[in-house]
């Protein structure tokens, strides 16, 4: 679906569950962020205390897998829905934000077009 | 761009970033479990101490918007970083946690198609 | 306690819990740095999405009330468990933080002294 | 200090510093949690992709080390602020604390007295 499917869509996917529960009220837009916040430790949780072989071991498993998906899934879910509130336009601020990026650190290896 | 560009080209401009500088080897993927967490928090701190109301007199200066956008797409890089590392389609666990969460915060109003 | 036991009472009786189960070799610092970002984060889910009065009715509650001193705890365990490990003292470290501070945000009001 | 000093005192210090200032009235306590969180991500941002052998390197270096005690300076003003305004004994909840993960993870070794 990556492949396929638009921001926009997935986007929109966020927003239509967020208002068939009239959810918008409690986007502040300081509790979106307090939750992207809560939503990122849960998802460090996931690595607390492994060392990167063990990471790598428990990632062949299935199950953890789902489990580390969903976690970033919400991660994204918050960051859609705080974009979405905000009116910003995710890929845009991306590739802004790369842009930036390249000042700083910039890459003396010849660049291939996309 | 969110209305037009797939999630994967998104995606496919972090990871060139990316490996033009030859970042790939400290994607762990302990280590942007940890950046996702950090840049959420910078994003937090711009509404830290400051009211609801406070929050959208701040939001309407455009600098600042450009900040919270900067730190919003600081989160989504390294998502979407540690999504290709871990060959997660982002779209697709989305759906899943959306269905998911369906189930656990059922809505009686009737459900418009997409 | 807090009122006549010393920090370093505190600190050695964490230090006491981690060396009986020979757990020192886990706080590589890395690791406990980690933990307390995920207990920060499960301290605040308490006041996730609630406003002002909601928390304060919330807090009234005995049992929740003790939830939330439990989430404070692990936070401070790890704070002290770090503390220990880099032979930090806590008491000195929050005085030089409090004049540094001082310096930054000067206060005309007489101030007494303690 | 730790040696000397009751938690108390340091509670007390930093009390007066926030009243000096008349900054209780921010301290809701969602602010204060939230603060715990983002100084937390500050702390962590000093190991943020480093490894352990780089940490131990960084961590010899006295500007460094003191860059690091400020940031968890940080977390405990906060955590002491919040505790000092729900009147949590710190000491008190810790010790809980302690004894609860005394049972979830009993010890075969003999353990001495304190």
């Amino acid at each position: 679906m990556d492949d396929n499917g638009t921001v926009q869509a997935v986007k929109a996917r966020i927003s239509k569950f967020r208002d068939e529960r009239d959810w918008l009220k409690y986007d502040t837009p300081k509790n979106p962020a307090i939750a992207i916040s809560i939503e990122a430790a849960e998802l460090l949780e996931h690595f607390q205390w492994k060392t990167d072989e063990q990471i790598s071991r428990f990632l062949r498993d299935e199950t953890k897998m789902n489990e580390v998906s969903e976690e970033l899934a919400d991660v994204i879910i918050y960051c859609l829905g705080f974009s979405d509130v905000l009116h910003i336009d995710v890929s845009e601020a991306v590739e802004r934000k790369l842009n930036k990026n390249r000042e700083k650190y910039p890459t003396t290896k010849q660049q291939l077009a996309t």
